[in-house]
């Protein structure tokens, strides 16, 4: 099963994607959800249903991908969860050890933006970096689950563009604020259930390219602390719910250690690729107040 | 306008405070919004009305506040935004310097209970320390707002037990996980407006009370950054929303730099008093599995 989340003529939709066109599961049955976020909470049974929806729906039910605008695969999750320094590889061109904990900070909804929208560079900083970043999402509640259950909690997986503000992220010893901007967080463009990856996600090519140019290119065999793992850890201090996004840290390549510095620019377009999942694509461009 | 949140007959409720009962303002006025979010994103009007329907309420509209059990003020917000080390005397009781920028970490709504709910200590620490902070609500939709207009966007204020586990926030360098534990985060009882408190809540003794002994006890005019200078500098990066919650630093006197150190056990009750927003109080629980 695989979803986005767009507007079309003004209105909130999911749909599943095929070919060029986009399935509108509000047309193909209107008692569905339509926010990916409602179908989780709804449970698996809406999902089943969103699946038969889909294989019934007719020609009417059918938009042409090019006629939408793509949200954030989910635009109000309870938690935005991400991980830092989760590649071995991407701790040590920072400077640190691989940690034995992961590091965790959140992001708010404010910054989240769907595939083909911009990210926005702002006026008080011109150090934006990409960071490409596998995202699993949580489709039932989850507290207290040992990492042998861990994969039983997450629906689907998709892909993050964790854009940073690297200026911002040392203003202080929290890199909260540089993760929080308006309009940096990419996140999208399909939900992809988790029955149609290998377990974990485990084994992806993952991949950022600035204006055709690979930038990063790992594989999510390399996580430090895997899905599973990070689905124990967490639960062990919070309650997961579901439509809860785990954003699960960048592999080695980051613009700010390069030499020179690569920070992106107006014109610039970031993509994140990573296998079975498809391409996370964004131009860049500066703030206008 | 003083306004709490509440479950009443399992139903959740607004209301405002009156001696030992609270006027329902699901009964005083059935059109108005059942919880305090809802309350913010209606507007201005919306709180004028809640007043309004609060001094015109009979006797059926009144519970004993002894029957309700209190929410956090607000159980969904978009962003709950803390703030660290944002008085000098504490930054320097855990060896630090005062910061130049806010640190900066966010909770999620999952750690969030309300006035009287049990504080819990969960199995797997027992490093839990309480922190008295000022909290201050966003009223409206902020972006580049300057210092000299950021009292502006804040609807009115209340009272946060930001109850850490320590030794999770020093697993990382990244504090958040220590600070959103289920259960931690009490938030309440009352909001109150803006307009019954000085400008920017200033000048306000804020203390807090384990089992009676006072083990913090500092002035909000101690604030490295106060209430305007934090729109200012959130709202240069991102967009504030009515009913964020920022969460502005705690004072000194927190348990683990004491000499012994104090950590917070089953059997505890945990007081934050701030003058003229009232008295936050919370026992302390184990975590039962």
């Amino acid at each position: 099963m695989r979803l986005v989340s767009f507007l079309h003529n003004g209105k909130q939709r999911i749909g599943c994607p095929d070919g060029d066109q986009i399935i509108d599961l509000s047309i193909a049955n209107p008692e569905l959800p339509t926010d990916l976020l409602s179908l989780l909470e709804a449970g698996p049974e809406a999902m089943t249903q969103a699946k038969a929806a889909a294989a019934d729906a007719g020609m009417d039910a059918r938009v042409p991908s090019a006629e939408v605008t793509y949200l954030p695969l989910i635009g109000r999750a309870p938690k935005v969860i991400c991980i830092g320094r989760n590649y071995a590889a991407h701790a040590k061109e920072g400077g640190v050890e691989p940690p034995s904990y992961p590091e965790i900070f959140y992001r708010g909804n404010t910054s989240l933006i769907g595939h083909n929208q911009p990210i926005i560079r702002p006026e008080c900083s011109d150090k934006l970096d990409y960071e490409a970043e596998l995202v699993a999402i949580v489709g039932k509640r989850a507290r207290h689950v040992s990492r042998e259950n861990g994969l039983d909690y997450v629906a689907g997986y998709s892909i993050f563009n964790d854009a940073t503000l690297r200026d911002y992220q040392r203003k202080s010893s929290q890199w909260t604020i540089g993760k929080n901007f308006d309009d940096t967080g990419a996140f999208g463009p399909e939900f992809v259930s988790a029955d149609e990856l290998p377990a974990g996600a485990d084994g992806l090519r993952i991949q950022s390219r600035l204006n055709g140019e690979i930038m990063q290119d790992a594989n999510t065999s390399d996580f430090i602390f895997p899905i599973d793992d990070l689905i124990a850890k967490l639960s062990e201090c919070m309650t997961l719910e579901p439509g809860d996004v785990i954003v699960t840290g960048t592999p080695a390549g980051v613009g700010y250690v390069r030499k020179p510095p690569v920070f992106m620019k107006e014109g610039d377009v970031c993509e994140v690729e990573i296998e079975g999942l498809g391409i996370l694509s964004n131009p860049i461009l500066n703030e206008v107040r």
